[in-house]
Formats: C-alpha cells, sequence, structure tokens
C-alpha cells in the first residue's frame, strides 16, 4: 500500500463528483508526467493509511517529505473510495495491480479548512426529489403560491436602478424600526441593516463571532441552515433541550455557568422546526440569563406574523438590559420570498461591523425588493393581507391537525401549532427517520427527518417535521395516510 | 500602568466607535461591580504594555489568571487610546489619576479573530464626504444617471415571487452561458451561478480557498473591495506588479515557483483602478502559467462590456487547459447595479462547492432582477443600449483626457483608457495621496488615493484613481483644476 499525492486539481475534482454523491469506484484518474505533480508513494500498510487519515493533511505533508525519496511518477488509477471528511481519495494504482491502494490529499493550498465542513443539504437533495409533480410534499417550507399577494411596480422611480447604501433604503430602515417599537424593542433606524433575506443575517453573524471552535448556544431541535453556516464558520455548537413552552431554563442556566458561548441563536415565535412559542415567563427569564452572563443573543423571527390565535409576544431582546443582541426579520414569509429581502437589527455595539460585513459581502441589498417592501411595511393593505394569509393557514393547520389525528394517532406526539408552517411530530417507538426518506419517495410523500435539525443527529432519532402550508388539501390525506404506512412498515420491520 | 480587563460589551462597543472613526479620547467609560465583569488591573510598566500587546489576546488571558490576585473593581475610566489591530483599548482610571493607563482586551468569546481585519472601507468614507452636492467628486464608480436604461415590468409573472433556485433562473443561467460561450469560454448553463452582485462572487472565492495565512496572488495595483474582503478572511497577499499591457510574466513565474497561492485574482479589462487591458499575448501567457503550475484562476470582468475602441480579447479563462477557474461578470455597469445580480461561471470541479456557499449565504439572488435581467442579456435592445453606453462614455473619456492634458501635464503620467470607467494617475513626484484628501475635500473635490489599492499601501504612494463617468462635464474643468492645485501645493509643501 502506497500513499500518492495527487495533482490538486484531479483530487478537488473527485471531491466535487463524490461530494456531488457520483458513484466513483474505477473511476479513471491519469496523473500525467508533465503536470509538475508527480506521485509520490509510500510504502504499502493498511494500518499507516488509517494512522495517516488520522492525522490528517498537515501531518501528511510532513511525512510527504520524510518520503521524497520515494518520489514516482505515475498513470492511471482508479478511484477506490473518496472520504471527504479526511479529504483523502483512496485509488488503487494500474500498473501495480490491486495490492497497491493509495491515498492522495488535498494540498494545503487547495480549498479553505472550513470547507471540509461544507455539508450537502438534506433540504436540497428532498425537494429536490420531491419536484416530481406526483410526490405529495410535506418537506419544504415554501409559502402557498395562492397566497402571494399581487404586487404592482409601476410607481417604482428609475432612480432605483443605481447603487444604494450598505445599509438598506433610508424610507425602509424607518418603517422597519417603527414596526420593532410597536412590538417593545427600542430602536432607531439608524440600527437598521437591510439583509438579503434573513439568511444573509446568519451569515454576517457567522463572520462576526465564529472562529473554528468557537462555542455557542443553540436550541435542540434549531433551525437546519442556521446549523449549517455556523458549523461551515468552525462552530462549536452546545445546545439546550426545547421544551414546550421554550427551552430547559435549568439547562440553560447550566451551560451559561460552565460555558461562555459567543453567542446565543433563539427562535423564539413558532421555530422552524418545534413550531414551539416562547411563554411569556420563559421569555423574561432568558432575557434575564443573558444579562446576567452578558452573552449576545441573536432572535430570529421569520414567522412571528403567521400566528393564529392572535397572540403576540414581546421579543426578547427587547427585554435585554445589558447584553447585545441582533434581532432579524424577513418579508419571505409574509409577502415574496423571490424579492429576498430581510432585515437585522442591533444593539449600536455591533451594528458597525455587521454593516461593514454586509458590505463587503454584496454591496447592498437588491433596491427593487425593498421598495417593494416598502410599499407594504407598515401599511393598512399589509395588515388586510397578514390577516388573510393567518386565515389561510390557520385553516390548513386544522385540516392537517384532523388528518394527522387520523393517522397518526398510534404512532407520534405533537402539540398544535398556534402559528408558523410546521407540525413537529415525536414517534412513540422512535427510529431514524432518516431511513424512511426512500421508501416515502417510493410511495410519493416526501418529509422532513427530525435529525439534521440536531447538532447531534444520532442523539435524536424519532423526530418529523411536517409543512402544512404547501400540500393540496385534495392530497393531504392521502399523503398522510402514506406517510403512516411508511411508518408503520418499518417499526414492524425493526419489531421483527 | 496596569492590564485592566474591561467587561465585553463596553471593549466592543469602544472598538465600534473607534472604527466609526469617533475621537475616544476622555470618554468615559464606567464599570459596574455588579456586572460579574471586574476590572483586573495588572502592575505598571510601559515596556510590558507594548510586550502584552504584541503577544495578544491569547496570552492575556493567561496572564489574566497568573495575575487573579489583584483582582480589582474598578469605577470610571478615560479612553487614551484605542488599538483596534491589538484589540486594545488604552484607558487611564480616574481614581488613579493618569498614572495609572490599563490594557483592555476583547475576551475570547468576543469576536471571531477574522473581525480584527474588518477594515473601515476608505472609499465609504470618501463616498460619504463627497455626498454634499457642492462637491465635484472623481472618487466612486458609479454609472452615469442618465445611462440608466428605463425598465419595464409589467410583464413579470407572480410566481417569480416564491422562493428560486440557489443556481439561478434557468433561463438566465442559459442566456448568460450562451453569452459566455460567444466571448470563447467553453461552459454550460449548469456551470453559471447567478449571484447577489459580483462581489458576492469575491465572498464566495474568500470562503471557498481561504484560511488564515493562505497565500493568494493579485495584480498590484489591484480592486480595493477585493483585497478587503480577501484579508477578512486571512489571505496572505502576494502580488505581480502591473504593466501598460499585463502582469509583468517574469514576476509572475517567479512568484508561481516559490510560492502555491490558493488563486490567482485578475481583471484583465480595463481594470479598476489602471483601465489596464491585457494584451492577446499577455493573456496566453498567463494561462499557460497557470496551466503549468495548476494555480486556479479567478477572472473578474464587470468592465468587458464597456470597450471605447471595439477591441475585445478572449477571456483568459478560455484559454486554460488545465487550471480551475471561475469567471465573474455582473449587470451592474451596464445595466442597473441597483437590481443587485450578477454571475459566476465556473470549472465543474469548483461549481459544487460554490452552489453551497451560495445557498449558505443568501438561499438564492432576487428574482425580480434576474427577471430584468433576462430581459436584456442577449437580445437586441441591449445591443444597442451598450452601443450608446460606449458613445457617451467615450466621449466622457475624451473630454477628461483633455482636461487632464491642462492641468496635469506636468505633475502626472497616465495612459488613456480604452475602457472602464477610471483614470489612473501617476505622480511625477510621488507622494502618499491619502495626505491629499482633507485638502482636496476642503476644496470640495473627492478622488481615490491610489495607496488602499495595494495590499503594502505605503510602499507605492503617488496614484490617484479618477473617475471619469459620474463628473458633471459642466465642472469637470473646475474639479481637475483645484484638484491639480492641492496636488501642487502639498508637493511645495514638501519640497520647503
Amino acid at each position: 500500500m502506497h500513499f500518492l499525492q495527487l495533482a490538486q486539481g484531479h483530487v478537488q475534482r473527485l471531491f466535487a463528483y463524490a461530494q456531488q454523491g457520483q458513484q466513483l469506484f474505477h473511476t479513471q484518474v491519469r496523473i500525467a508526467r508533465d503536470e509538475k505533480h508527480d506521485a509520490l508513494m509510500y510504502p504499502r500498510e493498511s494500518a499507516a493509511l488509517e494512522h495517516f487519515i488520522r492525522l490528517g493533511r498537515e501531518r501528511l505533508i510532513a511525512e510527504e517529505e520524510r518520503f521524497h525519496g520515494l518520489l514516482l511518477t505515475c498513470g492511471v488509477f482508479k478511484v477506490k473510495h473518496v472520504d471527504v471528511l479526511a479529504q483523502a481519495v483512496v485509488v488503487s494504482v494500474n500498473q501495480f495491480d490491486s495490492f497497491f491502494t493509495c491515498l492522495a490529499t488535498v494540498t494545503p493550498m487547495a480549498f479553505s479548512e472550513r470547507v471540509s465542513r461544507l455539508k450537502s443539504s438534506l433540504i436540497r437533495e428532498i425537494l429536490a426529489a420531491a419536484q416530481r409533480p406526483e410526490v405529495m410534499s410535506f418537506a419544504g417550507g415554501l409559502p402557498a403560491e395562492t397566497m402571494l399577494p399581487k404586487v404592482e411596480w409601476d410607481e417604482m422611480p428609475l432612480s432605483l436602478g443605481q447603487y444604494g447604501m450598505s445599509e438598506g433604503e433610508p424610507a425602509l430602515r424607518e418603517a422597519l424600526a417603527a414596526e420593532a417599537r410597536a412590538l417593545g424593542l427600542e430602536c432607531e433606524a439608524s440600527q437598521v441593516l437591510v439583509v438579503s433575506g434573513s439568511q444573509q443575517t446568519l451569515d454576517l453573524a457567522a463572520k462576526l463571532y465564529l472562529d473554528k471552535g468557537t462555542e455557542i448556544l443553540l436550541e435542540a431541535p434549531t433551525y437546519l441552515a442556521a446549523l449549517q453556516i455556523f458549523q461551515l464558520f468552525g462552530a462549536d455548537c452546545l445546545t439546550v433541550p426545547q421544551e414546550a413552552d421554550g427551552p430547559n431554563l435549568a439547562q440553560l442556566r447550566k451551560r451559561l455557568e460552565q460555558h461562555r458561548p459567543a453567542f446565543i441563536y433563539l427562535i423564539p415565535t413558532f421555530q422552524n422546526p418545534s413550531a414551539v412559542r416562547y411563554s411569556e415567563a420563559k421569555r423574561a427569564a432568558v432575557a434575564a440569563l443573558l444579562d446576567e452572563f452578558g452573552v449576545t443573543l441573536i432572535e430570529d423571527e421569520p414567522y412571528r406574523e403567521l400566528t393564529f390565535d392572535g397572540g403576540s409576544a414581546k421579543p426578547i431582546a427587547a427585554r435585554l438590559r445589558k447584553a447585545s443582541w441582533i434581532y432579524t426579520g424577513t418579508v419571505s414569509k409574509t409577502l415574496l420570498p423571490g424579492l429576498r429581502v430581510g432585515y437585522l437589527i442591533a444593539s449600536p455595539d455591533l451594528f458597525p461591523h455587521l454593516l461593514k460585513l454586509k458590505q463587503s459581502a454584496d454591496l447592498h441589498t437588491n433596491r427593487i425588493g425593498q421598495w417593494q417592501a416598502l410599499q407594504w411595511i407598515g401599511s393598512q393593505k399589509y395588515q388586510q393581507h397578514l390577516s388573510e394569509l393567518r386565515d389561510f393557514y390557520r385553516q390548513r393547520r386544522d385540516a392537517f391537525q384532523l388528518a394527522l389525528e387520523m393517522h397518526f394517532t398510534d404512532l407520534a406526539e405533537w402539540n398544535m401549532p398556534q402559528g408558523g408552517l410546521f407540525f413537529w411530530l415525536t414517534l412513540k417507538r422512535p427510529l431514524d427517520t432518516r431511513t424512511l426518506l426512500d421508501e416515502a419517495l417510493a410511495n410519493d410523500v416526501a418529509f422532513m427527518p427530525g435529525e439534521p435539525f440536531f447538532p447531534e443527529p444520532d442523539k435524536h432519532h424519532g423526530h418529523l417535521r411536517l409543512n402544512f402550508s404547501h400540500i393540496d388539501p385534495a392530497r393531504l390525506d392521502e399523503g398522510l395516510k402514506r406517510l403512516a404506512a411508511v411508518v408503520r412498515r418499518a417499526q414492524m420491520e425493526r419489531a421483527a
């Protein structure tokens, strides 16, 4: 067995293909003599191979230098295995027949260290699979198309075609600040930063706070895309268990006593995925704890306006007296996600940094979408639209609840969501719900497994996230019936 | 003299204010006993202070633990100096009078390491100063407002309000790939990623490639905002001198022989700031060198279409045979920057990574702007508009050249740009042009000093970047006359 330094371009291409899920077994890789990347071979030994994979690429480079005398130029290889995590490609060398297996590493100059943590998005893959029109999908989080409001563009001034301010349009910032103040969040327009969808807030916050190994605190479960970007930037993700009315406070205190997280990331209102809305008491208690320990709050509120019982609770950021905070929202769930207009409001100590990070990310948010958002925010027609939206989604929620009771009462437990877009089911007999996906899709049903919403997926089996806003009501019953059958079969198989 | 651990929030606030350029001398900082962030004082010594600044914050934390016995709680401080680079705030403690000066560091949990490299944007500050209507500004790079095309929105389908694909709109990707193929760049729509302005390409590339200390290769000078984001992500910026027809090839080979940069970032057509367009020969030679050394190319082409002599040269990416590449462009210079629609086209090995990074950054680019861009790309009306744009800017360039010859012939040398938006002046008697800014602004003239376009500004004194596209022609002559007078006075003062 040998270790082999493949040409950088080759290895990157192999990783790319492997991460796309392509089958690489026996793919041929040609290393040409003239590439200035001659293959480097090491003596065969299976244990050594594993050892070097564990050591990682830095040590491998050092080892290569030691073995420099063994430099060979090689011809054609067959890929046996690509280990994306270890950034290793194991190939067999043709001219030595299959007795020789080789390890190639990406050279330190190839990609950044963080790219090794760049996961393929399960949501993306499921949504792709759910594109087939026959699939009944509970997987996404899309607004219902019928409820996208008709928007007018006639009045938009031509001058919005010019470059704009990184902060966002002044009038929109004023309107957003006024909305936030109405919720109890004391702020000025100068604290408002318009972003390209609230996903960008997570990107900016990650840049502001995260180095490799930085501890942060999250709800368990938490928003999958937040988890992914925080992990991409190297965060060490600590969690607090989510309960029906918000986080477990004793656990939260314990985490804060034992750690100094750079920030805590919370979705207190109709959380994605758990649908939990924090109680008044827990909002107050969380704020007090963050003040006590001086931990920055990132409060993500995309679902706040989608309330079905009329309830509205003051943001946690509005209850802080000392800790720094970022409050973020979007028009994606209430107006048009295609505009990509979100916003953050930050305590004054954080704002200048976030502004500069925004500027370096994309200069400013598109002004067309900002102008459209401004036509709605704070207007009477927006209130009217929100009211219709709540009625529409409440009816879908109610129909979903009935269908769930029909098909899932024996299989799972759940709380009826008072807002948002999701039901969060907990199986009475837990299993890894990711293993259900293939059969569900084979039955033309798509759903989101619960595991990826936890930093430690394998410790949290047995949840399903079901979106109720987007499914055709005529197919709801059939879809849940089939999904229940898939769960039931899997449980019987495991019991057998 | 003492070292003091200020409360995290205080220190962050001080940094924020300092980076905003606020004068902090004698600002009062109150540390309350009840904040659980008691002040930590160390014995006075000026040399020790510098020593600890050099050590950086990690060692300081260790030192704090050693001196834990000296923990004090303090009252009110006056800020003497904020050293953003060292993340240090030097304050004097009131109750000990001015004999005591303290050093406060941000605790490791505060911001990410990269934020210490987050520079305030000189462009931003100059543009802010140039907002006054009386200022004649050569500083920005804005399209002329009179040349923003009138766009229609009537036909846009409502369905574009829904979430879209991270890759971008399929029809737009097809159109962009077709345009690129017409330039000689072999590619498929599957290699096209629509981004939120080509600035986002730089963000995605930085995430893909850069760790702290990663070597990259740039033209000197290069695009300021690229330099800033690459430095933010920790890049070690190597440079190749720019000549009138492209980079110095001997220097380029030398760099590639001695280093293994993660990528080379080039703006081969009407570069910002130097206005250089690479010759055919240099394009071919650069491509051959990148293939030879296997170095990834990032080719940034915002100005390609703004050609005044009709010349068009095949992209360097189109000449590569082995090396990986990212080619990026935008509609910001030819259509409407306010749409925030740009694109990248990448070799297939890089695309899947860039797509995931795009998804985690902002899910997808706004669909409204994408739809508008699609109405133009590849159309007859776009060709007509480009033709008018070129005529318009050529006339402005010609008028600017005449005015420059009038006022700057004795002061500077320059090449007449054959495209783009800028003149790049080299003073015959170099001085740090940043020192001219205050007086220029006092005379109601704004320009961009050349120094920040180099990774090592202090080694590159004596250039000015002058935008010719945006100034009111009626004020051009007066503006350049005043600017020349400012330069002349400064040189006389220095000679005296």
